[in-house]
């Protein structure tokens, strides 16, 4: 295993801070995963692409990792904040007449082939809300048990305030406690709760809801909240190494999830959190309701009136990864044909590295190894400096330019640093950073040879040499392509189905 | 809708019973998924294409069909017979030295790929068992309640001889109570029954055992029989429509349904049962310890010293629709080779069968109309009577026959029946049968295509057209394509990685 210095910049500190996992050369990680009622979209791709690269790295370093995502089909309020509102899946799948389960079921198979088609590799393990109902259920009772939570009419708020007798409530967030008791305001349906800044741990199901269980407090359903501590320390352990998740996610929701585990176990749950930044379209905040809301079929599909043309999964994933993941994205036409040009200039480079040859004598003048060496070291470097994408790419972009100049024989190169040029490149630009010709480039590639034949045809046809122009005709009826000449142009089509 | 009779063998009754769901257009389903403990294999296949079929032909038919089908992560023991042995996930966890629910995520992925691979519909929901531990206990509860489980050391047992006070045990599989009660060996550890055929509902936890859950008898794990009683019921209601399996489940598992379902509710759970048969490979059982076990990445590369080639998913799915559902079939590279040529015949003549026009004018003594509608409609018989593909299959090729003397203008046919024809084979073909080209035709065409176009340029080069074999070989340059004139011939090859 790679014995490197990783840093990563830990949202809690604010400081970028060396990374060293619990257990020598074994990483738990934890991700918010998806809550399973819409179209997979931009912003899970980045916070999916972004953990991608974390849990890509550290496994190309030798370490052995425990990656979890959560699929959230349980629990997830409307009105986030306040903890009011219904039940997201239950309101869909009302709509759509169909069991809430079914819908669930639905989305969470098309976030995994979307997810698929990003390349991103599947986590560790995927577990569900509603199928950790027994240990959110526990969890909730070490915290009763603990007296850091109330039930109130057949639900379970967390005491924020009887919580910060004894822990700092929002030193996550940044949050100040004294804003958050007093300013809220206090919402209709709030009055079991003692206090706006109290959160559910678990909410009584009001006569009709579709998904709800038994409890200790009655039929009822899971808070959003509780599912990602009871499964993170299901199958991490507690603490845990990393936790990752959207920007969007700090408050309340990893606040909560802190001030859940040191109120049930009284210890903090993850040693490195790291945030993903947002999105932007055209400098505008992605929405449903401002119609500027794309999802990932249809930038696949190009089917959206602001995409001039569709563009390849591996274009979104190297336009996420041009940026830090700490820092916006904007999304534009623009800037993702840029990022599909870029993308196939460094896949491109996969085949001219392979082909280079080593110099047997080195010309100490022109000779590239030493240079070529300390870029690749760069790759390393900088991806250890909180995964740092853009400038990884940097580096790679900066290894096919002194490549092309050995390609054209105005360098040389020793063996060993040929050697270690090929699997640096190949191993950053596809293990680690993911990115891979999707294109079967044979696919792509008939149309355009077909137009040249066809273009051959035609000045044949001009030149009146029709025996020529019908041995093509032929031939290409013989392996199933019929050739028809109308009037305007010729057309052809494929005989097989 | 359609509405046709559609008659299914109830494996309950032994007959062929007319299918009535219990809602008017909407079909409950359940069938019994793979435990996830191991690469998905020929068995798997079976199962899952046998009730894949029914799913598509009640769909196509127009009913609104719920589809459940499980995924077994934990509580199948390895002596199932008498619920003793060590928890299948556990133990290969241990050897693996992995979470074992990262064990169950690994081959739950893998069987969803080979699912995907065999076009096999995802089912509309798929719940695993340790996400339904709640749902479980509250069963067992009701039936302990009930008087017909006892708890004994931290497990619950059903207690059959109670049980079959009141209610037959056996229907399903029958077997007579007398010899199950009489017959079963006492085996060690087993002193915690009242009697042999008593089967675990819930078992207690053993110091070390790495999947348990927190129930009102202590730490344990759920039997295996109670996950299927306890999802079907939450996801279909009680009773419901079918519930669908392999031969082998019928005792003790689907039996031991049958008793949870009467022993919590008083109630049947299923109206109609249906079993697949097995698979032979060249005659014999298929069996890891006779080495002649065969998993479907093996079938698909051909990876396996009983395999004569690779063969493709629609290959494998076309040899098990050969046999009705319920014979055996026996897996030879012969019959394979055979599924694979019929199976590309009838993908062929799609579009053989798209491409015939109908007669203006039908000669009555040749039209073929009426035999063809004839052959059209028994495609509909076939299926409603028990689903038998083999006879589905059978008209089809008679369809295609038939469509043969139109092609060679040998009959005649009216625009009502080529449309009927038309819309019959390729629905029967592809939305019924699931049997698709998955071979992209194009991928094949690209080297015959390059072949002409090469061959074109051959011919100007001889006749001193320079500037025009030029003309080409820079058009494929410029789309990637190097061209490379050597002494001999001229060569290409392929830019991109």
């Amino acid at each position: 295993m790679e014995t490197r210095k990783i840093y990563i910049k830990n949202t809690l500190s604010g400081k970028k801070e060396e990374f060293k996992p619990l257990v020598e050369g074994k990483v738990g990680m934890y991700v918010c995963g998806p809550t399973v009622y819409g179209e997979p979209h931009l912003g899970h791709a980045r916070s999916a692409v972004t953990f991608d690269i974390v849990f890509r790295y550290l496994k190309f370093l030798g370490y052995k990792v425990r990656y979890v995502r959560n699929i959230t089909d349980v629990g997830h309020l409307e009105d986030e904040l306040n903890g009011q509102g219904e039940d997201k899946i239950a309101k869909k799948a009302r709509l759509e007449q169909l069991e809430p389960m079914e819908v669930a079921q639905h989305y969470t198979n098309l976030y995994r082939e979307m997810m698929a088609r990003l390349n991103i590799l599947p986590p560790s393990i995927e577990p569900t809300a509603s199928g950790h109902i027994v240990e959110q259920i526990d969890m909730i009772e070490k915290i009763l048990a603990n007296g850091f939570a109330y039930e109130s009419d057949g639900s379970v708020y967390l005491d924020v305030a009887k919580y910060a007798e004894k822990y700092q409530y929002g030193k996550l967030s940044g949050r100040v406690l004294e804003d958050l008791l007093h300013g809220s305001r206090a919402l209709e349906g709030q009055e079991q709760k003692k206090h706006p800044a109290d959160f559910a741990l678990w909410k009584k199901a009001e006569a009709g809801h579709i998904m709800q269980w038994r409890s200790p407090w009655g039929m009822g359903f899971p808070g959003w909240h509780i599912e990602c501590s009871a499964m993170s320390i299901k199958y991490l352990g507690l603490p845990f190494d990393i936790h990752g998740g959207g920007m969007d996610l700090k408050f309340p929701h990893h606040e909560a999830e802190i001030a859940q585990s040191h109120a049930a176990f009284d210890c903090a749950p993850v040693r490195y959190w790291m945030h993903n930044n947002m999105m932007t379209l055209d400098g505008q905040k992605m929405a449903k309701s401002k119609g500027n809301f794309i999802s990932l079929s249809q930038m696949f599909s190009g089917d959206h009136p602001l995409l001039e043309k569709s563009y390849n999964p591996v274009t979104i994933r190297f336009l996420v990864l041009q940026a830090h993941y700490g820092s916006t994205i904007d999304f534009s036409n623009k800037a993702l044909q840029s990022a599909e040009v870029a993308s196939g200039k460094l896949l491109k480079g996969l085949k001219l590295i392979d082909d280079l040859t080593a110099d047997e004598v080195v010309n100490t003048e022109t000779d590239l190894s030493a240079q070529i060496l300390s870029t690749c070291e760069r790759c390393y470097e900088k991806m250890d400096d909180d995964f740092n994408t853009p400038e990884t790419i940097a580096a790679l972009f900066e290894l096919l330019r002194l490549a092309q100049i050995l390609k054209h024989n105005k360098g040389t190169i020793s063996k060993e640093a040929l050697s270690t040029l090929q699997a640096t490149y190949r191993g950053f630009l596809t293990d680690v950073l993911g990115i891979i010709d999707e294109s079967s480039s044979q696919d792509e590639l008939l149309p355009e040879v077909m137009e040249i034949l066809m273009e051959v045809r035609k000045q044949a046809r001009e030149q009146k040499q029709f025996a020529f122009s019908d041995h093509i005709r032929d031939r290409l009826a013989a392996i199933g392509i019929q050739v028809k000449d109308e009037k305007e142009k010729a057309t052809y089509e494929f005989d097989r189905n």
